[in-house]
């Protein structure tokens, strides 16, 4: 059998170059994090194949990668699969496999902390650092295995969980984009429900909300104006359309800076206007606390702004959701927001659980395109053995690199190659500042 | 569907002390293995299936997890799944799966260094940290996704890569083990070209070499004369046999000191007596200056013994090999050995390679049933704000933390929960030197 030497399609080897820059991100992330509190946990990238088709990941369950069932459960599963009229096998291979691999952090942490919540502190905050997979068209910055860094607050239902992890969130960024001078940052805060309201308001019957969100969210690629014509070719009243577009065409008139009251009045005129009597109690306070303490937490130079056109794709959000992203960079770097139904789904008791992620590859592909490389800290020093006329010297010259690294130094020592240039060169790029040939009469 | 809410089967969930323990072991293991030049790496947890089912895994291959084949592929696999006799499916899965999740780190890296070789320097000093996977049946400290960590020397035919190798697992796990005093460790080397002589020496066939190889590799678990009987009932030559176990007989007289001249002198009796003729020139005195050169380098109370019932499981190994166990622990810690064969087998151009795999989980395991916890380095605070009486203050109780994490502190808000004391108690626990309850009242 002949072995492939690329790695599986969509799939990333990492040099070593290309893992100091994500492990320096990760430091900053880890770090950040850290400081705000939060706890870092694991979990496996297998996950029940049950707790992943359960209607929480949306359009990602479509692009989970199933393992397949071994031995007699595998015998057992393939009795199941039946011919059809003609004879051909039909499955989706749903029979074959009962587990798959995990498409996003958030399920496997509701089904940790339903699992482990005596062991937890309340409320909990959680750090996960992973790999998730979709089998999605492999494209640039998007691939089939790739990490994500999700912080999450399970058991707090008051809006302080959201202010902390809009200030951490920011916080960590601004510290990894600081260091290549990339500045511009917006976090949009909108709440389901006042998604939700505004159809409603608008005339939109309660069971097309759903739909009406889907349309909404591709306000980015399509234009207000696009978002209005598929919302009258699905047949929606002409009325409420025309209702709902109105709502959305002063968004200018929403200030984008942070100072004062003159910002929380405006959002509570917007959402009196737009939502009417269908707004749930406590929503448009909740989004005004969150706006004035959030603001005073990060960065003066960054956006923080109401966005009542964010939907964010995942069904699961049941209140405030936050995305965000850079001037310049068509896509978000992160993502997150309040879904308070999902750990109830495992433990079958609701607790109340917000979370923002960070698209980990997203940024390390701005920093890799940049060229941007953190800086080595200490000294390395390398020594190379001519094995033809000192081979009788390796115990003194590995005495030697024993004693330097004893000091805290770094140390290679290796053979002396026949290209010697290719060698040396390619030691000096890795940042190894002393380069020492060893033969029978060097001196050490 | 009901949701699961417990980790797949032989899978585990880390709460954050472990998580803490395990990071404390990898940060030692990464700055020990950076300190000596290996650089750090990733492969996708995904490889070819082929890759995978290419004798170099051993009995490993029998524990793979295949991933489905997904859409049209999937579809045309299963056309391919035939009905036997009895109209009952035959399949093991083959057709369904063209992807699996890697059972070692040791294929992925073969499959790298032939895809990138022209991207790494030579001789590449890999450190490769990261989780495999293996259908086994679950027990303590053996799980079915597992951590392992493997430095590697690819490119270097000379027998530095395994002193260096030696050098730098013995001093990561000295650094991890002196912190809980566990103490005893034994560095185990041998070779394939030594086994292979005293067994063909013996009088045993070429072609039994292997099976020999297996039989003795239960030395540990059924003795000396277990293994004699075996040999006995699998029908080989009694004389072979005698003389065969014969060689066994004395392994008291070979030194576990490593000082001086003696200790080499006396294994090269053993070589001569065991193997005559049938060595492979240059394998007796590669071993001789491993163990010299490593004896200088590692600390004084590990014991490095040449032991030639050391045989390690995979097919793959073609000169030295080593292991490393713990006095009174019945496992091996740590394990690997020269393979110069495999990276041929991708890139079609043999590359000499020689690695060492540091088992972490067990390293783990061993480290908690001590109930050993790391220190925390920084001091935490946290406070607890009472939203009956005290929500207007969140603001201002987060401009404060934020403040004080401006100045490296690390700093939790939340809300006070109901059960109060268990809150502060699991924080406390947690390494929080000041939990501070905030009241309409309270100073800041």
């Amino acid at each position: 059998m002949k072995f492939i030497q690329t790695p599986v399609k969509g799939m990333q080897d990492f040099l070593p170059s290309d893992m100091e820059l994500r492990q320096h991100i990760l430091a900053i992330i880890r770090g950040t994090y850290a400081q705000f509190g939060f706890n870092e946990i694991e979990t496996p990238v297998m996950e029940h194949i049950e707790n992943l088709t359960g209607k929480n990941g949306g359009e990602n369950e479509k692009l989970i990668f199933k393992v397949l069932k071994r031995g007699a459960d595998f015998q057992r599963g393939l009795a199941k699969v039946k011919a059809d009229e003609n004879g051909n096998l039909a499955s989706e291979g749903d029979e074959l496999a009962d587990s798959a691999l995990r498409y996003d952090l958030t399920v496997p942490l509701s089904r940790y902390y339903s699992c482990h919540k005596n062991d937890l502190p309340t409320p909990f905050k959680a750090l996960q650092i992973g790999n998730v997979f979709r089998a999605d068209r492999p494209q640039k910055g998007r691939f089939r295995q790739f990490t994500q860094c999700d912080i999450d607050i399970i058991g707090d239902n008051s809006n302080m969980a959201e202010i902390e992890l809009i200030a951490a969130t920011s916080k960590a960024l601004t510290r990894i984009f600081s260091e290549v001078n990339v500045h511009g940052f917006t976090v949009h805060v909108n709440d389901r429900r006042i998604l939700r309201a505004m159809a409603l308001n608008a005339g939109f019957p309660e069971e097309s909300v759903g739909e009406v969100f889907i349309i909404l969210d591709k306000m980015d690629k399509i234009g207000i104006d696009g978002v209005k014509e598929e919302l009258v070719r699905e047949g929606y009243d002409e009325a409420a359309v025309n209702t709902y577009i109105g709502y959305f065409a002063d968004l200018e008139d929403i200030p984008k800076d942070r100072e004062g009251k003159e910002q929380v009045q405006i959002i509570a005129d917007f959402i009196t206007r737009t939502c009417g009597d269908k707004i749930e109690a406590g929503a448009a306070d909740s989004l005004a606390t969150i706006m004035q303490a959030a603001g005073g937490m990060i960065d003066k130079d960054i956006t923080l702004k109401f966005d009542p056109t964010l939907v964010r794709g995942m069904g699961y959000y049941t209140g405030t959701i936050f995305e965000i992203t850079i001037d310049n960079y068509s896509f978000s770097i992160a993502g997150g927001g309040r879904y308070d139904k999902m750990v109830g789904k495992f433990s079958g008791q609701d607790a109340p659980a917000c979370g923002f992620s960070i698209g980990f590859e997203r940024i390390y592909t701005i920093l890799k395109d940049l060229n941007w490389a953190p800086k080595s800290e200490s000294e390395k020093k390398a020594y190379l053995v001519d094995l033809k006329s000192a081979s009788a010297r390796v115990p003194e010259v590995f005495a030697k690199a024993t004693a330097e690294r004893a000091d805290g130094r770094t140390v290679t020592v290796e053979p002396l190659k026949k290209n010697a240039k290719f060698q040396i060169d390619t030691l000096t790029k890795a940042g190894y500042t002393q380069v020492i040939k060893i033969y029978a009469d060097t001196e050490l």
